[in-house]
């Protein structure tokens, strides 16, 4: 096979990827050959475009570290990640809805007892977080383990300053046999997306601003149920009409409450004034 | 604009490129945003499929460097780098028909006189490339610019050596007024493309040989023309209907000619037997 033009090279190309060692390998190879030739007979790039492209994704992949997902803020920022995220939970069981996982989450953070302080004393507004996990049933999932990740007042991660500071405003609970659980932390604030990377540089082209609604991180997981990967998006935030990432739902949103000292209604002991973050999660049972 | 899902979130992205800087970036972006996403609505990946192409995507950025570019091998055995030379270069004007630029070009090579040998001095069969440059009217273009690249009887490049290592197999020549250039260099080989990295792996998965048949690469410039990208397939070679970047094409296909020593046929000496590369190139008048 040879001389190849705009007109015969697609079929080329897939005759060639039809011996994959898989038939998925050559179903994800064949289609992705199919649709990256359509954009480029669409968009007919001149030489420099497509180079410029090369270059984009190179400084994309570059600017990845053990602290900095570039390719996934390009995917979240594309509405990639949402749109495998719809077709992986299409919802509709009673589950809570879920949302992009993010570029932040970091495996192996830190275990703390239920009421801990997870932001380890950082300044900021104190904010009580107090949940519940249940299946669709409305049955307790006791010992459900439950990732928390959020932003300092600031809107940064704890992953984007010094690469020697320690971890916080992250942490892993573990909820009672009722299925309960509850920390202590700060609250967050809306932020851009790291944007001093191509992907801001792509946002500003496309007249984009690069912000999220203030929001808090869980990830839920427990045997026999399929990992809940969501937010709680804090209701008086701006940007819950333009998140960057077009992660919001409705059934996301939720307020804060302002509670005096005295007790919570999870039933735990407040000094002074704060702020409480109060959700339910439900967890659908694992598929096949 | 919130709740997304599967059957809304294109509209929803497209909506948010609406107000880019400029029409071409417009243009550009709800292409990317619509392709992309009917990619993943045929493909529907997993949520640890779509995190594998993340990594890919990553591995790939992250392996390119001053002399390595991955991401030019991905965009050539996709067929990508060959349908966009086809865009921009559909031919049927009489010059000579393009090919991809390939990973391997450096800007700056050596300057060399007419005659000179470009391998310096490197063991392998010897080789004087005879050429001549012309417009499509058949006219002399006396001065043009050529850049001649090759790989060497190994099928490694100069630039995949040791980082200190010199540049060879490369160089840059001027034309005489009568349009006629030529050098002495080596024979080069059918290689592999860089074979170690993300683009390596997708072809093994892919079911795929890593080969391109044998070749020389020429960037002909001239002031008034197009600058012509091209090579010249050795027609002894194996794997010219098999060439992993889908380059090849039958009017760049030439055989090599076995001469005694004497006179060549552009009237160099020859002191002793050498394989000749006679090919006479023609440039397009300059576009606009």
């Amino acid at each position: 096979m040879k001389n190849f033009n705009e007109h015969n090279i697609t079929a080329a190309v897939q005759a060639r990827v039809a011996n994959a060692t898989s038939p998925r390998i050559r179903e994800i190879s064949d289609s992705l050959v199919r649709h990256l030739h359509t954009f480029l007979r669409e968009v007919r790039p001149t030489e420099a475009e497509w180079a410029a492209g090369i270059d984009f994704l190179t400084r994309t992949g570059q600017m990845c570290s053990a602290t900095r997902q570039e390719f996934i803020l390009f995917s979240d920022t594309l509405g990639a990640s949402m749109l495998v995220d719809a077709i992986n939970h299409p919802g509709g069981d009673g589950a809570t809805e879920t949302t992009v996982l993010g570029p932040f989450y970091v495996q192996g953070a830190p275990e703390f007892p239920l009421g801990a302080d997870i932001s380890e004393g950082l300044a900021g507004d104190r904010l009580l977080i107090e949940g519940n996990v249940k299946n669709t049933a409305g049955e307790p999932i006791g010992g459900a383990t439950i990732d928390i990740w959020h932003s300092d007042p600031d809107g940064y991660y704890d992953v984007q300053g010094p690469a020697d500071a320690p971890l916080n405003m992250r942490g892993r609970l573990h909820a009672d046999a009722a299925g309960n659980f509850w920390c202590r932390t700060i609250v967050p604030a809306p932020y851009p997306i790291p944007n001093d990377g191509p992907v801001g540089q792509m946002l500003e082209h496309q007249g984009r601003h690069p912000y999220r609604p203030a929001h808090v991180h869980f990830m839920i997981a427990a045997d026999g149920y399929e990992t809940l990967t969501t937010h709680v998006f804090l209701s008086h935030s701006p940007y819950l009409d333009s998140d960057v990432v077009f992660g919001v739902k409705d059934s996301l949103i939720h307020p804060l409450e302002k509670l005096p000292a005295g007790t919570s209604p999870g039933g735990h002991p407040i000094n002074q004034p704060i702020d409480l973050m109060r959700y339910n999660f439900v967890l659908s049972k694992q598929r096949k």
